[in-house]
């Protein structure tokens, strides 16, 4: 069950049409997620929310394609964001995620929240050699 | 302010320096961090914790060292925990982190925040494309 | 799957069915949203979740009702509260919500969960000017 | 203590003088909060942010300044944002919050937190009567 | 840094000083923690949240004093409640819980975050053996 | 919708094996629970999560087993894990919490959503008298 129904023929509106666009090409597919056809409901949310997902994980940086995914991932899990942890799992093992690695994520996103709970829980204060400040 | 004091002269306790011993042939340096020292309170928590660690961060892997922290230093932003963020952002600077990097992680880290909040809110149903179970 | 059965004709407790009279009489119209029914099985519990709700929720008051509801979706969608995001949600467009309005209210959420994220992992000292204690 | 240093003077680079010469102009002060400082280690992170924080905070709109002060207040008491909780709640009050408007503000936030979790704990199924999909 | 500053004399106000007196003659001393000075500054938030903390808390009841303000630690450890971590942890040493108790209570907590980070992330779906709704 | 499929016949390693054989003796029966079926595609993972649930949980210890899945739970709960409230919420059951005691469980739990939601609204700062360290 969602908040909003999903737009029926968003396309039609050519704000959205422009944006569905840009996703096709610049993932190379003619696959659109639900995530996009609901935000189609505001043109305005959609083109935002696209930019921003175009701007920092489609464009080719610092950081390879498949280490974003995995931090994409670790904080939608931290979070409990259900389409989120589906949506970025999925694009990790696109982008050349292995079994062996998807193990490994899982023990170090599963340890952090072993020690953030310890952590939280003594409240032991940072270490001064930690300051970069 | 922390729930306990932080133990004097822990090491005394074979068992406590077994693990400090091994915390500082592991990292090839004598820098003992808060933590260790406060967990000390009890030689078994103690030791269960750092095997982890040792186990899942410390052993050369499937991820490289700078990704394993970076996925670490997301789930600690997103839980809140003040001290995992300090030590695990000053570890992925240890393992070569740039500041290009580091804008790049904040940049991800940030726009989950947004996206999660965002599906999480509208709770946008799970395309089927994603299903791998 | 819930934790506990739905009870069978909750109203034979003349707690619970004076508890959900005040709900009807309250809301002027006769329905019972699942949360009530859930928690008759503990009428203490019930009495004291309702008389919060309606104490708060459903007496005028310094900020107008709609606003309300967007205060309370707002923490629920942050919590992840599946229940509390569609009821709250549903109340407010009860209560006038446009979907303007609706489009941004997501945004200022999802913002927040933006910069949440972003100045938890930086940790930026709060401003003296923001200090009024 | 925070993971960057505050950069010292931040706008010899013509980039984040012209972000800050914007703040300033949006607001009529010339107060640049700690948050744009410590961004401005990145120019294009400072843009983005300050983009997103104008074009949803600082544009009329269809809600009521003060409301989503709130509304983001509430996300970042809900994610245990400190900056974020002091910024918006220091914003609200600048936008004419009332103490009793405050009081009843932290009624609904610490009342949703109370049903988040009972809501959570017993995870009730949501009524077909909220679902407008 | 409070949002709020520390009302001077609050007990001026008799509704406050009736509260003031009822939790003192409840714990059987004179100290008053900081909590309750701040939310004196709006009398019904106060006696809401002390006839809250007195029904639940100090009512004798089907769990034992300590075990409550373990659950109560847990809770706010996980939502990361600086000031309930404190006060609750400090609660449940006063009501008998044993460094080797706080130890196990501190390895459960690490432990459920573990887990939950884990599960959230793999999305295990609930055994039917576990539905008793 | 899972991120892994379930294995099928896992049993047949004989790592896996070891672990389900553990898990039938330490619990007294034969029911393997969805969490070790989905651990089982990594068997280094799945040994060492179950090392750690026997040794924190399946022994004997100074907190009493229903407490001990009273703080597990509580803990869950606070996280949205869906699956480990339902897990924990029935080993509570199975280990003799009364329907009174999970009432007063679900109040403990949901008024420290209340208080954490306040105090962290507030930030409320932490009195000396608390402190242990």
């Amino acid at each position: 069950m969602s908040t909003l129904p999903r737009p029926q023929n968003p396309e039609t509106d050519p704000r959205v049409k422009a944006v569905f666009d840009d996703i096709k090409a610049t993932r190379g597919n003619d696959f659109i997620n639900n995530l996009w056809h609901y935000l189609a409901f505001d043109p305005t949310l959609l083109e935002t929310i696209w930019r921003d997902v175009k701007s920092v994980m489609a464009t080719p940086s610092s950081l390879d394609p498949m280490t974003k995914e995995l931090i994409y991932a670790a904080v939608s899990i931290a979070n409990s964001c259900e389409y989120c942890i589906h949506s970025h799992t999925a694009a990790a093992k696109a982008k050349g995620m292995t079994e062996e690695q998807y193990a490994e994520f899982l023990s170090i996103v599963s340890l952090a929240g072993r020690t953030n709970h310890l952590l939280n829980g003594i409240k032991v204060p940072v270490d001064q050699e930690f300051d970069h400040s």
